[in-house]
């Protein structure tokens, strides 16, 4: 055992609150003394004790001489709770090894500083790009004031992102189906064109078999056009967001209005305008879900930090014709994925004997 | 060391042949006498020695008694060599393990048969599916007359297969474009649409460090738009075919047969009728290179039996603009592909401290 191994405890700690400390990032820490854990926290959610209080109350009596593994630098400031580093120094921790400095400008170093200045030995950098890629949406939101967006696709072997009529809408299986609903939940908003709620009216909640959190319903609509009776607007399951160009007197933006959505006019909706906006909010994720248009806008402005692309081993034509493969390798060829697929056995495509 | 393994040095040796058998089999075939190796083979090509030959032959004076692997069922029948049944008997091979049968009519199960009547102990199915793939594309052509169609497309993450204006016109990176040639290398013909020649103009020949087989050119041209100056025409570097629903009496059509092409016409070209007369001419592989409309077809006919997907991991937005990724992971998820890409480290885009 050494620091790594330490640490990754405590990143493992962090880990396991994905999706529920929004606006605060993930921490994991732990409490090492003679070579034992006697102590481990996580921070579970805005308003809860951070991972050092945590940590330091399950190892109580033994935190004497002992060291403190932590995922971020631990704060220094009043906030809703009282200074990490003061419980920490006068818990009588000896070292403390922090994966990343924070970059909250309430925090940024001066965290390190007070426990330095205390004679506390620190040291920073022990895993630090897991735990930065740990808390990448935070980190992001607290240095752009927008939200981190991830862009979430499915589309077949050859490119179609939609499913010939007379077929299951979903592209993907089953195991990939769950993970996007994790990935809802793990989202502040998820956001769609007004073509998508045309074409599909989704309901754009989270569906798991413990119930997730559902996100904000955000639709980027210039014109308006999402009716009143959209799954998204009459189901009450969550907050639905509107953006438009159009005025919020009109009579549509009333309707949609009374059914519980709430209509944000600007003068151009673009991904950067409603990233501001969003950020505003303190929405700190965003999951787009397409459709094309909406993906490419996010793409020629710049706006995307995290692509996760889903691609079924099937094939669509254009004429509706669907073919099963199954994939025989995936792997990567330089910077490039390499996808081999062949027809499943027993289709009558496949003829090998 | 089992049956397993020496089988899989037998399946080595065959598959090191590949793109230099057609219109035979890839075939290996390894000696082993007191649980040694004496002798190795592979069939080279049409014309040479059999795999069993070449591996009796270096084994000579060691072969009674002796195991024999061979990849695929021997032959039993006077082709342009003796059968090898009668070489493997008469060498006093006492145990002969097979991957697979042969599904040519003119062996199909009479070569296992040949050998059990002489008392030769003889064993099929060791690693039989992977016999089977390495010979796919034969066992297709010998069962459907048509040649084993590998369809292979390149895109960006966000499912683009052409690249904006002014960028590079290759969207993958150097080892996969380097892999294309390699599989250009390994079929007989390579398709493609007349969209692509018009687009494009590519050469389609097999560029690689040390000279590849270059295959036939096949272009699907309905209405014969192939210029006279297109490269894959003018350039006599491989045989060119292009597969029209003009009369091959036309104008344009002795332009071309004087450039060197040949003109087939057909009242209807298709997939499978296009297939149907390439099998005629003994060519067993095709690489369909594209574009979306012959792809498209070839689905909607159900002729392809592998598929090949390079996803680059890049985004093209409609107006042209280009972010470059990196590939974070990519994993199955139940029957489907993940992929998680970032912006490359350094990109305007990341911001991640």
């Amino acid at each position: 055992m050494n620091d790594h191994w330490f640490m990754q405890r405590a990143l493992d700690l962090a880990a396991a609150m994905e999706g529920q400390t929004s606006p605060n990032p993930m921490v994991g820490a732990v409490v090492v003394k003679d070579g034992r854990i006697v102590g481990t926290g996580a921070h579970m959610g805005a308003g809860g004790n951070h991972a050092e209080v945590h940590a330091l109350q399950m190892a109580e009596g033994r935190t004497s001489g002992a060291t403190m593994y932590v995922t971020l630098e631990p704060c220094n400031h009043h906030g809703r709770t009282p200074p990490c580093t003061k419980k920490i120094i006068e818990a009588g921790i000896t070292r403390v090894v922090v994966a990343v400095k924070d970059v909250n400008p309430e925090v940024a170093g001066s965290g390190i500083e007070a426990l330095r200045d205390a004679g506390v030995e620190t040291e920073v950098g022990v895993l630090e790009e897991k735990a930065g890629k740990l808390n990448a949406a935070f980190f992001h939101f607290v240095q752009t004031s927008k939200p981190y967006v991830t862009v979430k696709t499915a589309s077949t072997l050859n490119g179609a992102m939609t499913s010939p009529k007379g077929l299951s809408p979903w592209i993907t299986g089953e195991a990939a189906l769950e993970e996007v609903h994790q990935l809802r939940h793990s989202n502040d908003a998820i956001l769609v064109g007004v073509e998508t709620v045309l074409n599909d009216n989704p309901s754009l909640t989270t569906r798991l078999e413990i119930e997730g959190r559902n996100p904000i319903r955000v639709v980027l609509d210039r014109h308006l056009r999402t009716p009143g009776d959209a799954r998204l607007v009459a189901d009450g399951k969550a907050p639905t967001w509107i953006f438009t160009e159009e005025s919020p007197e009109s009579n549509h933006a009333s309707v949609l209005e009374q059914k519980g959505a709430r209509v944000i006019s600007m003068s151009t909706v673009t991904a950067k305008s409603v990233l501001t906006e969003l950020g505003r909010a303190d929405i700190q994720t965003v999951l787009v879900e397409g459709g094309q248009t909406i993906i490419s806008s996010f793409i020629a402005e710049n706006e995307i930090q995290r692509y996760i692309s889903y691609v079924a081993p099937k094939l669509f034509s254009a004429d509706a014709a669907n073919t099963e493969l199954e994939v025989e390798h995936a792997q990567m060829v330089g910077g490039d994925i390499k996808i081999t697929a062949t027809p499943k056995k027993g289709d009558a495509s496949c003829s090998q004997g």
